[in-house]
C-alpha cells in the first residue's frame, strides 16, 4: 500500500470509513475485527468477496501444534509452534441480486459507510451498489459479538432494491473448510466431524479440540432451502422485492467449543445458542450487548480534551483489549494480535504481564487480573520441564517465550534459550498485582511457588566468574532484541536478583502469615527456606551488574560501549525502520536499541533510582532507542513525563496510540498490535497521569502535553471506581464507593467522594 | 544401528565386507562411494534392493537452489540453499530368475563379498543367493568411474546359476526420475527434457543445467528389447543358462553434462562417451584406470609400519580425496561428504582452504592446488556482492560460508553474518599455496586482488571502540561453533590483522615485480595503496587481541574465563558428544570448545609464536575442546606432536584416522567426511612427518607413535617427487627430479637422490 496510510476518519467513539478503496480492505478487516473476549474475527464482509482478503474467526484456547519450521536444529527446540487455527466462518451470507453475486470486487460501489462503534462493540456497513444488471440495492449489515452470550455471534444483513424490482438470493452459511494462511506446510488444521442440516462439527487435528458452529436464520416468511456439503452448511431463500421493499435476514450463530462442552454434547450446544439467540431476537440483544459494554467502560473510559486524534487513538485501544480478554476463562490470554489476525499465532508472550497487566488491573478488577497470573500458575509444571528440558533441575522454573499450553514454541536459540528476562516480567506481574490490589492472599495461592520456582531458575542459571570473583549472568537476550547471546545484561541481570529476592520475602511472608500453606509449599516443593534464600542473597549480594561510573550509567551489557555509538537522530529517515533497511549483521553491531532495555528496568523499578540516575540513562539510552517494537515507547514516555520532558514524552505517545489506525508500520493488514495497545493505556495513565502506588498509596503525579486541555480517566481501584479529570494545574478525583487514601503533589488526601486540588 | 559399528576388515590396500548385513547396507554405500573427480556415487546395488537405501549419483559443478528453510527471516539472508542434484541411476540392472526379481532384501544371501581396491578404484561385489525358487546362483558385480575418461561410468555384471539351469533376464537401465532426500519442501529438481531409446536428457529446474545419460549394453550374441518411459530408458535380454554357465553383462554409461557439451549436443556426447566405451571393452578400460590410478598413487602413498588400521585408515582418507577432486576444473570444488551423499550439500566451507590445501599442493602438484585459488578468484565479484549486502562497500569481499556459484546458501545469522574468519582461511590459502609451490606469481595474477578485496573488508568489519581506546572486532563467531556473537575472537582478529598486513606484501611484490599486473589492479580495483595500507597498518598495530597474561594464554574471546571452566576430561562419557546430549543453551554457557579456535591460529601462524606460549594455550585449550567437529582433532595432532605430547598426539590421531571405517559418530550411512580426511592427512604428514616451510626450506621433524615402526610419505615438491621413510630415530628421503634442499632437526641438506639421516 502505498502514500497516505490514513483512511478513517476522526470520531470520539466510533472507526469510521466513508467510501470503499479495495487498498484498505484488509487493514479495514483489522481495525474492524470484533471480539467479546473467548472468539472474535476480522471484519471480512458477510457476503462473497473475490478482492485480497485474509479470512479470520478465532476462538480463544483452541490450538493446533504447527510442526516447526527451523534453519538448523537446536537440541532444546520444541517440536511445534501453538496457532490458534482459523475456524470456521460463520458470518457468511452469500447474495445474489437477480441471479447475480453481490461481490464488492465486481459490482459498482456506489456508497460506503463502515463504523464500529466502539461503546457497544458493533459493526454496521450501508452501502449502494450497482449491479452489472443495472439494478442498484443498498445494503445495511449489521453484526456483533455478542458480550453477554459468550458462544452467540449475530449478524442481520438487509437488501432494499432502489431502482426497480429484484429477486434477492440470501444463502447465509457457515464454512468450516477452512485453513490457516500461516501454516508452516500448508497443513489443514481442521477435519470435519459431521456436518448436518444447520450444524457443523469440527476437530483440529493433532490437538483434538472439537467445535460446532450451528446457525437459526430468520427472514420474515421465507422458507430455507437446505444445501449443506461436508464443513459446509448453507440454507437458501430467495425473496421478490419491489423497488424500495427492504428485506432483512437475521443469522444467530452458536459457536462452542470443546473447551466448554463435551464433544458429543457440541452440536446439541451450538443449536440451542443459535436457537435461544433466535427466540430472544436482534434487538434484545442489541439491548444486552450494549448494557453489557456500558459496564465495561464504565470503569475504563479515557477523555482527552482539545486533541481528537488522541481521544479516538486511546479509545480504540482500550476498546481492542476489551474485546481480547475479559477475565473470563483462566485458560485465555492475550495474544499479540488478539483476534485481529493469525501472526504471532495468537499465543501468549511477555506482553502479558510487562505490558497488559497494569490495564486490566485497573479496569477489570483484581479478579480478572489474578487469571492472569493464575494462568501462569497453571503452567507451572511445563514452566519446569520446560527448565528441564536446558538441562535445570530441583524445580528450576523457565517459562516459555511462546506459548498457549505452557509448552514453548519458539524456535530460535537466540529468544528461546536466551531470552530469559520474561521470567522476571512474570515474577514482577505477581508483585506489581499485589502492590495494586494489595491482595496479599495470592502469596499463598499459588505466587510463592511461582516466585520461588523463578528464583530457583536465577540461581542455577548465574555462574560464578572465576575471573571477576561476581556471579555472571551469561548467554542471554534482552528486551533489546537488536544484539543477541550477550553477557551480563544489565536488566536482566537486575530483575533477576530482584526475583530471588521478592522470592525470599514472599514465602517469608507465606510462612509468618499462612503456616498451613507454607508447609504445603515446603513439602510439595521440597523448599528449604533457610538453605535456599540464603544462596539466592549471596547471588544478589554478589552478582555482577554493569556500570559506568564516568557516564553515570548502568551497563545494558558489556561490551556495549566498545559499539559505534551511532545515534538515532542521526538515522537518514530513508534507513528507518532499520530492521527492514539494515542487514542483521550491521544490527547486531550497532548501538541502536530495538525496545526499552536498560531503561525498561528503571521503569519497573523507579522507586529504586534517583532521579538524576534516571535521567542520565534516559538521556543516554532513549538517543540511541528506534523504538521499533510496538512495545517500546510507551515505556519512555512514562519515563519522560517523570522527568519532565514534555516534548519527548508527546512525540514518543504519539507513536503508540494511534499505531494501528494510522498505520505507521505498513502492516495493520495483517492485524492490530494489540498488547502494545496496552502500553498506550500505561503512557496515557501512568506517564501523563501520572498514577503509581507508592507506599501502598494511590499516586498521582500528573503532567499534560501542551495540546491536551483535559485528560480524564476512570480506573477500578480495590473496589472502588474513581473518575480523575485533569487540566491544566489542577486534579478531580470522584470516588465511588469507600473513601480512599490518594497522594498528590507528596501529600496524602483521604477523598470520601470528591477532592479537587491544585496541582503544579 | 546398534552394537558394534565396525563391519569391515583391515586391508592394506582394499576396503573388505564379507557377509551381508542389512544394517550395514546404507554404511556401505558410503564407504564403498566411487567417484573421479568430476563424478561418483554411492555404492547401491546394480539390481533392485528394497531395504532401506539412499541412492546417490552425483555430477560435480551442478547445483539446483533449493528454497531456504528458515525460522525467522533475517535481513541479509540468502533465498536459496544450493544442493548438488542426486542425479540419474545410472548403474541399474535389474536381474530376474526364472521371473524372480533378484532383490537382497528378499532372497538368501549365502555367501557375499565386497571390495574396493584402492590401488585403482575398482568396486567388485561376488555373492551366492538361494532364489526363493530354490535356484542358486553366483554373481559378480564390477564398476567404476573412469578417470581417464571422466564421463564414462562402467559396470561388468554376472551371473551364474549355480545347482541348475536358469533362465536370466537382464534389464540395464537408467533413472533420471529421481529426487533428493534433502530437498527442504520435497521440490522435485529434475525435469525430463527428453527420453529416447538408450538415452535421457534432464534439465534442473531454475539453475538450468542439463544432463544426459546414454546406455552401451554389450551381452554376447543377444537382442535387447528397448523398453523406456519418460526419463527412464531400459533395455531387456533373457539368456537361458546352464548350471555352471557364466553369463556376462556389460554396460557403458556416458554422462555429460551441460557444464562442458552444448545442451542440443548432450545426448549425441553421451552416446558417444558410451559408444566409445563399448568400442575399448571393458579389459582396455581396466588396464586405463589402474595405470591412471598408479600415477595418482605414486605422489600420494603413505605407508605406515606396525598398524595395519592406521595404514587402512589413511590409505582410505587419500582415496577418498583423490576421488573427490583432480583439479581438472575451476568450477569443482570439495564438497564435506564428497560424492559419497547429500549432507552439506556438496557445496564449499571453508574446509577446502584450511584443510584441504595441503593434501592437493603436497599430492596433485601446484596446477591443481592453484585451481582451488583460482576458484574463489572467479567468485570474487560474488563475494563483494554479499558484502555489499551486509552494508560493506568500496569493493570489500565477504566470501560465504557455503557456496556453489560464489553466492551465500546459509542462513544462520551466527555463521551466515559473523562466522566471517572464513575471509582469512581463504588469504591464508594464498599465502601457504605460495610458501609451498614457491609460485609468487599467482599473487600478480589474482592473489593480490583476492587479498586486498579481503583486507579492505576486514578493514570496514573491524571498529574503533572509543571506550578501549583500541580496535575491536564486535560480532563474530570463531571456528568455536559451540559459542556465537562473540566480541574479539582471538582467532578471528589475530587472521584479520595478517590478512591485511600480506595484504600490503602482496601488493607491494606485485608493485616492484609486476609493474603492469599493479597498473591494472589499482585501475581495476580504484586502490591507491598508501591511503589504503596506510589503513590496515594503523588498524593492525592498534588491534585489541585477548590475553590473560597470568594464564599467559590468548583468551579466545571476551568474556571467555567468565565461564564455569569445565574441563572435557570432567565429562560424564554418557553425555558426549554434548551436542546430542546438551541444550544449545547450556553449550553456549558452557567452557567446552567445539574445535580447535586459538589452537587454529597457533597452527597457521606457528612460527610466530615461541614454544612456551604454544604449550600453555595448547594445555589450556585442549583440555577445553571436546573435538565434536571431524575437522577438529588433526590440527590439535599437529601441535602436540610438536609439542613432543606423544600419547596425546596420538590418541587425538586416532578419532581422525577411522572416522568414518568405524563409524564413530554413529553417521556414516549420510555419508563419508571428506574435508576431514584432508585433516588426517596433514596429521601423519604435518604432524607426525614433521612436514612444514621453514624460511622457504621444506622441513621435516619427524616423531612416530610408539605403534609405529614407519612411516613412509610422498609428496610432489616444486616438480620433484620426494619419497620420506621415518623410522625410529632415522629418516630416508628420495628424490626424483631435480636435486632439493631440505631442513632436518635444524640441518639444511641438499638432496640429489637420496639421504638418510639420524633423528632425536
Amino acid at each position: 500500500m502505498q502514500g497516505d496510510r490514513r483512511h478513517l476518519k476522526t470520531d470520539p467513539w466510533r472507526i469510521v470509513e466513508e467510501g470503499f478503496d479495495p487498498r484498505f480492505a484488509q487493514a479495514s478487516e483489522s481495525l474492524f475485527a470484533l471480539g467479546n473476549g473467548v472468539m472474535g474475527g476480522r471484519a471480512n464482509f458477510e457476503e462473497r468477496y473475490s478482492g485480497p482478503s485474509l479470512q479470520g474467526n478465532y476462538i480463544g484456547g483452541l490450538y493446533y501444534p504447527d510442526k516447526t519450521r527451523v534453519g538448523w536444529w537446536k537440541n532444546g527446540y520444541p517440536e511445534y509452534f501453538a496457532k490458534v487455527p482459523n475456524a470456521a466462518f460463520w458470518l457468511g451470507v452469500d447474495v445474489r441480486i437477480d441471479g447475480e453475486e453481490l461481490d464488492l470486487a465486481a459490482v459498482g460501489v456506489l456508497d460506503f459507510y463502515r463504523e464500529t462503534d466502539m461503546r457497544r462493540a458493533v459493526l454496521t456497513r450501508r452501502m449502494n451498489v450497482r449491479m452489472q444488471s443495472g439494478v442498484e440495492v443498498a445494503v445495511e449489515a449489521v453484526r456483533f459479538f455478542s458480550l453477554a452470550r459468550r458462544e452467540l455471534g449475530v449478524v442481520r444483513y438487509s437488501v432494499t432494491p432502489l431502482n426497480r424490482a429484484a429477486e434477492i438470493e440470501f444463502s447465509p452459511y457457515i464454512d468450516a473448510d477452512v485453513r490457516n494462511a500461516d501454516a508452516n506446510y500448508d497443513e489443514k488444521f481442521w477435519e470435519e466431524v459431521s456436518t448436518d442440516g444447520d450444524a457443523v462439527h469440527s476437530r483440529l487435528r493433532k490437538s483434538g479440540f472439537e467445535a460446532a458452529w450451528a446457525q437459526r436464520v430468520v427472514l420474515d416468511g421465507e422458507v430455507f432451502r437446505c444445501d449443506s456439503r461436508p464443513g459446509c452448511v448453507r440454507h437458501t431463500a430467495v425473496v421478490r422485492c419491489e423497488a424500495g421493499q427492504r428485506v432483512t435476514l437475521y443469522k444467530y450463530a452458536g459457536i462452542c467449543s470443546s473447551l466448554n462442552h463435551e464433544p458429543g454434547e457440541l452440536v446439541a450446544a451450538a443449536r440451542a445458542v443459535a436457537a435461544d439467540g433466535a427466540a430472544a431476537g436482534f434487538d434484545a440483544l442489541c439491548r444486552e450487548q450494549e448494557a453489557a459494554w456500558a459496564a465495561r467502560w464504565h470503569s475504563c473510559d479515557i477523555g482527552i480534551g482539545g486533541d481528537a486524534a488522541a481521544q479516538q487513538g486511546i479509545r480504540f485501544c482500550i476498546f481492542m483489549l476489551l474485546q481480547t480478554y475479559t477475565g473470563v476463562d483462566t485458560r485465555l490470554n492475550i495474544g499479540p494480535k488478539g483476534f485481529t489476525g493469525e501472526k504471532y499465532g495468537g499465543v501468549t508472550y511477555w506482553d502479558t504481564e510487562a505490558y497488559c497487566l497494569p490495564f486490566y488491573m485497573a479496569t477489570a478488577g483484581p479478579k480478572v487480573a489474578r487469571e492472569l497470573l493464575v494462568y501462569r500458575y497453571n503452567q507451572l509444571g511445563k514452566a519446569i520441564e520446560n527448565a528441564a528440558k536446558l538441562g535445570f533441575h530441583d524445580g528450576a522454573a523457565l517459562y516459555p517465550m511462546v506459548t498457549i499450553n505452557g509448552e514453548e514454541c519458539h524456535n530460535e536459540w537466540e529468544i528461546t534459550f536466551e531470552e530469559i528476562h520474561r521470567n522476571g516480567a512474570i515474577a514482577y506481574a505477581i508483585f506489581n498485582y499485589i502492590r495494586y490490589t494489595g491482595d496479599k492472599g495470592y502469596l499463598a495461592e499459588g505466587g510463592a511457588e511461582v516466585l520461588l520456582s523463578i528464583a530457583r531458575f536465577w540461581a542455577q542459571r548465574i555462574t560464578w566468574s572465576e575471573a571477576r570473583k561476581k556471579y555472571v549472568m551469561l548467554g542471554v537476550t534482552g528486551p533489546n532484541e537488536y544484539e543477541n547471546n550477550v553477557n551480563n545484561n544489565w536488566y536482566t541481570s537486575y530483575i533477576a536478583c530482584w526475583s530471588m529476592r521478592y522470592a525470599a520475602e514472599a514465602v517469608a511472608w507465606v510462612r509468618e502469615n499462612n503456616p498451613e500453606a507454607y508447609a504445603v509449599l515446603c513439602a510439595k516443593r521440597s523448599f528449604d527456606e533457610q538453605t535456599e534464600t540464603a544462596r539466592w542473597r549471596e547471588i544478589d549480594r554478589n552478582i555482577y551488574l554493569g556500570e559506568d561510573r564516568e557516564l553515570g550509567i548502568f551497563l545494558q551489557q558489556d561490551g556495549y560501549l566498545d559499539k559505534v555509538q551511532t545515534l538515532a537522530a542521526e538515522l537518514d529517515p530513508a534507513e528507518r525502520p532499520i530492521n527492514q533497511h539494515w542487514s542483521w549483521d550491521r544490527i547486531l553491531r550497532s548501538s541502536l536499541i530495538k525496545q526499552a532495555d536498560v531503561l525498561q528496568g528503571l521503569y519497573f523499578f523507579r522507586d529504586q533510582f534517583d532521579a538524576g540516575t534516571l535521567r542520565r540513562n534516559f538521556d543516554f539510552y532513549e538517543a540511541r532507542t528506534v523504538h521499533e517494537s510496538s512495545l517500546s515507547p510507551c515505556v519512555h514516555t512514562v519515563l519522560a513525563v517523570q522527568l519532565g520532558l514534555m516534548d519527548k514524552a508527546y512525540e514518543l505517545y504519539l507513536r503508540t496510540a494511534r499505531l494501528d489506525l494510522d498505520d505507521y508500520n505498513c502492516e495493520v493488514a495483517e492485524g492490530c498490535h494489540v498488547t502494545s495497545m496496552a502500553g498506550s493505556w500505561i503512557s496515557v495513565v501512568e506517564g501523563f497521569g501520572g498514577m503509581r502506588i507508592v507506599d501502598d498509596t494511590l499516586t498521582f503525579e500528573p503532567r499534560l502535553p501542551e495540546a491536551w486541555r483535559s485528560l480524564s480517566f476512570r480506573v477500578d481501584y480495590r473496589g472502588r471506581v474513581l473518575a480523575v479529570r485533569i487540566t491544566a494545574g489542577r486534579i478531580r478525583i470522584d470516588v465511588e464507593g469507600a473513601p480512599v487514601d490518594v497522594a498528590v503533589g507528596g501529600r496524602r488526601y483521604r477523598v470520601e467522594t470528591n477532592i479537587e486540588l491544585k496541582t503544579e
